[in-house]
């Protein structure tokens, strides 16, 4: 099996990304899979085409992208991405769309198709705070969960995939004001949870885990 | 013009909904329009079935259903609503559905069919701090707005509607530490705001208010 | 019986200063005491200066400085001042003392002479949320309150006061992300029982209401 | 030179105490100083009996109690401890007092003698998010450092100390929605930078780190 994990580029003002930091610490093989690496643009559009061009390379069993959440206080594993871009501030490339589809021809929203709720419960195995989360934003986040999932329904039927969040690392917040983060260590060991989780689940467990709101 | 708008009753333990606390107080009429007043039970299918049993018999033009968003700063205008269930607690019949779909044959998501967008810039021209949400949850709200939306597509073409979520009132959060709230007379104008907006508006502002996640 | 009441004038870039559009909304008599209301400028050691000069003239039996606590979700009623100044912004007048003493041959801090129990229990009973703070900070709040018990212990052993701290109005957190806020007719009804609580009561009541920190 | 670094025992429902997960963890010597560690228990007046005892044994120069801050954000380095204990739950054997002075005969309140401009900067510089509190609330912690800076005012007028509060472990969060927490390593580190800031500097730096509330 093989696993395709992307982190973004930092973004809006930060020296790193907490996500792509993690999934370059990543092992080369887990639960016997291998994992292939990419550093995505936080660009929307090209985000999605460089994917496309990594899957139709590499044709993986899974994929997982990841991204930066600043300010969630735990590992957030995304339910679903909507068909809408509603940027608060430009992408890397001075991009900033206010309600635009992804995908003219997309569903309104996808729901993520890996094992989400048995990820969060066997992260927190882990000793590490996980939740799932309803909603990916609508930034480049969104944007790419969106496109993946778009992806695998138009063209790659058989690839499983979804999208994780993950809090800033310690050192993004020594100058913000009651702003939570994680080690990236902690980090780097959820992700290897939730592909060890996504390679060795085939049917997700059901266990509560949503929000009142 | 009529409009009906609707409010849960209470649950987890509140001793009152704030949302229909404010539907109530809301004048008969407003911009022009009659307004209809309906408190809902919260409680999973039987909401929706008393949504289309009142839309049916009012033949309203828009419908904007309002729930209580415990833990939220401002008024939020909901984006969309998906189709899954995923309970924390049991509503007030005592059901607990997990993940499960709210209509079979429905789209994943609905998008509102409300201005929003200008909402949001109404609102907050009255002095009252207002945001778009992109996600109302996995409860009762989300399902009654998945609800509307459902049977706006299927059955009812012309109606227009959305949700809204309100925070607590200070009454519901002294013995809850570290919890906004917001009062009732600034719910009251709010809403009153968002059905004059809606009343009034047929194409909505494209102004950024989107999440980066 | 004679209230002298203060509030401070806005700083930190804010157009409002919810403390003193509180403060002058109070009824001028309040359990039958006279109510005097000034605003302060938020200065450090002139504050002090006009609060002086003002208990002079006016010899009020209670006198109770009100200032704004942005980011606060309740009404907080101070418990203890402290001998410092360490400011991270600029006053009115371009003042920034970094861990100075705010009087050389005063108590290292002064604890609130006010019924600090009793008025948070009264709030409460107008279901208007408020607890104990036991830090007003470093800067012009705890600068005036360790100000008023310093001169009630060395010039006005008669008089009673303390602090208290109001969360920002709504219209301040418009543009604010996840910052509470509090009615300006709740802040009104909280500070109308704080000062009717101060005249009636002589001894205060002994309820827990502390902090493990 | 020697430095005695206490930290309590779990206390309120939690299974670890991260206060002395990370003591426990410390070198036994840094900057050149003998590392005493000592568990605490979470119980008023005892806690400060054995504090003084050990104090007598050890002899010290400096003394430095950890505590934990549920709910905090970053390292917070105490300014200042209050002549009063004003308990929200039981402490470890049960007892709850409510506004009692912890020394008839003390200050209204004490600053620490550590140099906490200084720790703050240097855990920052280790990239790890750190700053000043100016309470340590009205529990345990703020009783223990009340205690350690009276008996230096009144014993051991040569010993230099102070309280250091750290966030929840991961683990303690896991349940708990919305709360901060740090990994045991960086709180290591971040205590580590402390005690050699302790050993090392006589003379604290001047630089702004106060609140305005």
């Amino acid at each position: 099996m093989k696993v395709l994990v992307t982190g973004f580029d930092p973004f809006g003002g930060e020296k790193v990304n907490p996500a792509f930091e993690a999934v370059k610490r990543l092992e080369d093989y887990i639960a016997g899979a291998q994992i292939v690496k990419v550093e995505i643009p936080t660009v929307f559009k090209k985000s999605i085409e460089i994917l496309d061009r990594k899957i139709e390379e590499e044709k993986p069993d899974i994929v997982i992208c990841v991204g930066q959440a600043g300010g969630r206080f735990d590992m957030t594993i995304e339910r679903v991405a909507i068909n809408i871009s509603d940027a608060s501030i430009k992408d890397n490339e001075g991009n900033m769309p206010i309600d635009e589809k992804t995908f003219e021809d997309g569903e309104n929203a996808y729901f993520s198709s890996l094992p989400i709720k048995s990820i969060v419960s066997n992260i927190r195995s882990e000793k590490i705070p996980a939740s799932i989360s309803n909603t990916a934003g609508t930034y480049v986040c969104n944007h790419i969960m969106y496109g993946l999932l778009y992806l695998i329904d138009k063209k790659y039927k058989n690839v499983r995939g979804g999208f994780i969040h993950v809090p800033y690392l310690p050192e993004q917040v020594i100058d913000k004001k009651s702003t939570p983060s994680m080690n990236v260590n902690d980090i780097v060991l959820a992700l290897t949870t939730a592909i060890k989780t996504s390679v060795e689940t085939q049917n997700d467990i059901k266990i509560s885990d949503g929000k009142t709101c």
